[in-house]
């Protein structure tokens, strides 16, 4: 099953108010790490509710909160739009087990990525990775570790940042390739799940830590990527007041920067 | 009229839907910057309504959609809660002009941040100022620049980032002191007034806009300041794809990291 099936939503029906519409989707198996979505993954299925509900192509901007495990099966999606502009379409979107729980609720506003750069200025470089092949790949295993998630998508891991090494270098970092699975485009859902694909910057960063929930993502798409690989960096500089940020780059083959995210985590007491 | 009298939010009668409810609130005189609300003024009441709606003390991270201009007057606030869970009470807002408009789209969590801090991580510095008496003070003049608004808050920059001075490092960058007028205490609200109270890094970087419209602006709060002066820097690293992100840090007088922002914000077509 590829990624955009996977994250495919259908229209149900218009809800009670204008503005608000209904619409179905599953967390299908295989796309789950120990039975629930990944974070990445449900907040995909979220943007597609966006750009199903406000019709436009790209995602500009989204945010989710994220609120409870996403088991594999049904759930049913709330949209409203907020407002419809020229050049953004506005709106939230519920996510919600078929008992009505939300898991994941979304403000997003989605866009025409035209491609249009009136003035450029870019004061970083994208990382420094060996090629894909001279990097680790990370393979789903069916006793969990890696979970079989890795199989949906195409990870390979800078050699310095795999967690799991003896050399890894302790740093709050983890830099790597990204691309979906039999060559499957990338369009901006698919950037939102890459940002939150890779191991937790956490685990190479060696903190006592088991896992690291996130609370809130942000993704800021700025260009649809060309074919092939993603070069990708997420970096932690605050491990502070019970929480920690995780910073993430990606960039396309033409060497742009084609998203930006930020996702705030919880920094699990160890005792 | 101190900060926290002109965020308040009064209660106006709980909504339709169980954990819906609805406010009053008004831009104030003097708050706007020529007769809008300042886009960190108008997240600051919608924080205020987050806070009220979920009944718990801080703002931990809070997203805002800027749909429209708020010009001084009243505004109806509409919230609903998604969650109330043990750590985090999450909510939406919807901060409406009198004819039912929406100005301000708002998803956020609020908690109590007790202090406890199981891991601590920092790998980054406070920005290196000069005492908050050797930077240039942002005072307001009734010619409208600097916008009254300034004399609102007491705010104090690096001469190196002082946008309309020769000496100017023309980098995309503004650092500075933040502190609200007559000593008033600093809560998670106020923080998220300071990181939208600063002239635009585009301006400092010498970028040919007249303004940059934020698109989304998100908050993370990590602590409760001490009083006194806040130490903030604001950086721009990426002006692509008709957009930039400005990265906020603020710090306290202790050196600890008392909030993250990032915001989105368009780059107008300079024809």
């Amino acid at each position: 099953m590829s990624f955009s099936e996977a994250t495919a939503v259908n229209s149900v029906e218009a809800g009670h108010e204008p503005g608000e519409a209904r619409w179905s989707a599953s967390i299908r198996p295989g796309w789950d790490i120990q039975g629930n979505a990944n974070g990445g993954y449900l907040l995909a299925i979220g943007s597609r509710a966006v750009l199903a509900a406000t019709g436009r192509p790209d995602i500009a901007t989204i945010t989710g909160h994220f609120l409870a495990p996403g088991p594999v099966g049904p759930m049913e999606i709330e949209t409203s739009v907020v407002k419809q502009g020229k050049r953004f379409g506005t709106a939230t979107a519920a996510l919600k087990l078929p008992g009505g729980r939300t898991m994941l609720q979304v403000l997003g506003a989605a866009t025409d990525l035209d491609g249009t750069t009136p003035i450029e200025r870019v004061e970083s470089q994208p990382p420094d990775l060996p090629d894909p092949d001279d990097c680790t790949p990370v393979e789903g295993r069916d006793d969990g570790f890696p979970p079989p998630f890795m199989n949906r998508i195409d990870l390979r891991l800078h050699p310095e940042d795999v967690f799991w090494s003896e050399g890894t270098s302790g740093r709050l970092q983890v830099r790597g390739w990204f691309r979906l699975r039999e060559e499957e485009p990338i369009d901006s859902v698919a950037l939102v799940q890459a940002t939150d694909a890779f191991p937790p910057t956490a685990f190479s960063g060696r903190l006592p830590v088991a896992w690291v929930p996130t609370v809130e993502l942000t993704v800021h798409v700025r260009a649809r990527p060309v074919p092939g690989w993603l070069r990708c960096q997420f970096t932690t500089r605050f491990v502070t007041g019970g929480f920690l940020e995780e910073d993430g780059e990606i960039w396309d083959g033409t060497g742009r920067l084609v998203a930006q995210s930020r996702q705030l985590a919880l920094v699990p007491r160890a005792d």
